[in-house]
């Protein structure tokens, strides 16, 4: 399996687990959208800041 | 390992792999930097449409 997980970085440089598995991925203009491997979606008002997939990691920053 | 390959995605709908093994990602205002896992990079005036990590596929479009 390839999947990764999503953090959001906060304001004070922590990082937040908000989804894990993410398999699916869909920027949009006024935020993400993301599927994880067992279909279940969640968007969040967010975009991609870097991605490490070796680590399985997506860090996303809010807009 | 969980890299991905990049594809960038023509007007004629056709998907052109433009870069392999994909490992670090970050997006920029005028493109995307792309890393893979041997430490190669690429910038691409691009951004990201869509991903489909299970089947290591990162889509991206002009801009």
């Amino acid at each position: 399996m390839c999947e990764a997980n999503a953090y959001l970085l906060k304001e004070d440089g922590e990082e937040e687990l908000v989804f894990e598995n993410v398999d699916r991925v869909l920027p949009r203009e006024d935020g993400i959208l993301m599927e994880d491997i067992f279909g279940k979606k969640k968007i969040l008002r967010a975009r991609i800041k870097e991605m490490a997939l070796v680590d399985h990691k997506i860090f996303l920053e809010a807009i």
